[in-house]
């Protein structure tokens, strides 16, 4: 707690996502370290492979920082993977490249039992040294984003043993086994709440919780499975580290974003893409600040399809409450001076 | 027209499609004929390829009437793909075992010129004759269904060139040519309305249409490029076809499936896995009659997750205005008798 700095409110991110009205409007963009920045390539050959990476605070550190060391930038999001937690937990994590994550699945309810949150802090310590690294390098006004994925997604690699098109397996498992199910999701709490007070107590002045794969569920299993152990996560978090703002970002939650913002459990909301605009602006900005939602492909694009875009969420969503993003993460082909462009939009500078 | 049979009135399906009370609570399953049934397999090993089986009216007459032998459904749905389009339009289409369908991907908006409407009819006969023996087969009180993908989803297809997981591609163009992509969709419309209303005059007495990508799109972009080509199809077919009852299936489009009843365009909506059904009670049901939406994986588990997945529709859906189906479609491992559990429930005849 005696980690969020006084000088928050210099900061437009956290003015924002406390409720106050802000210098001017954040923006910051989800997965803007990575490939598509020649720097972040160079820097990412300087290792192993990707779990050592994250695993490299020198270099996870320098990741982190690149994207404002090019655009006006209000934040700055850790450079790590979701996928450290089931690492953390015991569970075989790899990556194929070009292929994305492999997991060792779970099959069966005895799988778990070789899962353990007890090594989770020290088998993380150096997530927690890159956050101490950039903290100090940070550019003033500039805010510390941390981040988790949520249980339920983080259950979707854990047993799928991948991404996933259908999550057959995932349900299956979820649906046929429900008691041996919660006992996961249970523990999943457990150790994203701790992985996120560690990141707050080693720098992060806000939190983003991932919940990529909450659109694959009906309703009463999304809130069951997704909103429920996010705002247990949320309200853990808050009783450790007091005041530190939390983005929950359902993604492809569609009505039931409805729900997450009446749970009251969550200082802002992550918009998907696909998330109407004027049903945002009318029914959750009033309970809730919220973030997104710009297409990537328009960022890719450029040129009117990306100005547009642009202007369509500030018309619809901004100037107050709202924390400018994009609905999903940077595309790897994306061209660099668009996101130059984005920002110059935003701030209304740009022709 | 004159191919739309005057008992219309005996089949519960179509009495629910046409806003009758209805004999009894209709029910079919999307890919009800596939690979979970084993006299499908048998009679799949018997083509050379997939498009070899779709343009095999004996064949294909026989997957479509095997799940109305085993199970007591409302309804057949003519056993073809929604690829044919494509391919009679002149692009190269073929199935990868194992790997789903391939297309010779349009890569600017040179490559339209070398698709063309123009032989649609001849080149899909086979389909034609695949619903005409179906007719002529099937059991009484059952309907006929036709389908056919809605002009987004066959884009996705002919602009990636096979499934994707962020349609980058297809958004690129569609962003970056929107010209181009109009002229593309043009042509869709023109397609998938002719290749409609042969199969009505083959015998199809209702027809479903598939966008199943419609759910990757933002709001302004799912209303211009997926509602508006689909509720124009649906005039142009009846106009052909007066009375002949149409269900559109915009998967994933959550909340702007509000902006598809208000529509006015269709009898039906096909609702997915993840549509809250309280608010498709209260906000689409006054409008339209709905179909759904059953996980496929409670399906795939059965016990209690799936009667209880059966009973909440029930509940919150029944039994009027609704059309009992999954949210997607039956998947390859489903266990045969859970087909026949679930129609057992939805009847009311199962403990």
């Amino acid at each position: 707690m005696d980690d969020v700095p006084a000088r928050a409110d210099d900061k437009p991110l956290l003015q924002t996502l406390k409720g106050q009205s802000a210098d001017r409007l954040p923006i910051w963009l989800m997965r803007q370290a990575g490939r598509y920045l020649p720097e972040y390539r160079e820097v990412r050959g300087k290792a192993k492979n990707f779990i050592d990476f994250c695993f490299r605070p020198d270099l996870a550190a320098e990741a982190t920082l690149q994207p404002l060391r090019r655009f006006d930038l209000d934040a700055a999001i850790v450079f790590s993977d979701i996928l450290v937690v089931p690492l953390a937990l015991g569970q075989k994590v790899w990556f194929e490249e070009g292929k994305g994550p492999r997991l060792e699945a779970i099959e069966k309810a005895d799988d778990l039992a070789k899962l353990s949150a007890d090594e989770l802090e020290p088998r993380l310590a150096a997530v927690y040294e890159t956050l101490e690294a950039v903290a100090a390098e940070l550019p003033a006004g500039r805010a510390l984003i941390g981040f988790a994925g949520a249980p339920w997604t983080l259950a979707s690699y854990m047993i799928e043993g991948q991404t996933s098109r259908d999550f057959a397996r995932l349900k299956r498992f979820a649906y046929g086994q429900p008691e041996a199910f919660e006992r996961l999701l249970a523990l999943l709490v457990e150790a994203v709440a701790r992985h996120l007070v560690a990141q707050v107590r080693a720098g992060a002045e806000a939190v983003q919780i991932f919940d990529s794969w909450a659109g694959v569920l009906p309703q009463p299993e999304l809130k069951a499975w997704s909103l429920a152990p996010m705002a247990e996560i949320a309200r853990r978090l808050r009783a450790a580290c007091p005041g530190i703002p939390v983005i929950a970002f359902p993604r492809g939650a569609g009505l039931t974003y409805g729900a997450f913002a009446e749970e009251g459990a969550f200082d802002a909301l992550g918009l998907d893409t696909t998330l109407p605009r004027g049903w945002a602006a009318e029914r959750l900005q009033p309970k809730t600040v919220v973030q997104g939602n710009l297409d990537p492909v328009k960022l890719l694009v450029g040129g009117s399809a990306l100005t547009r875009g642009v202007d369509e969420i500030l018309e619809a969503l901004g100037p107050q409450r709202l924390v400018f993003n994009l609905g999903h993460g940077v595309l790897p082909e994306t061209p660099p001076e668009h996101v130059a462009d984005l920002v110059a939009r935003v701030r209304g500078t740009a022709s």
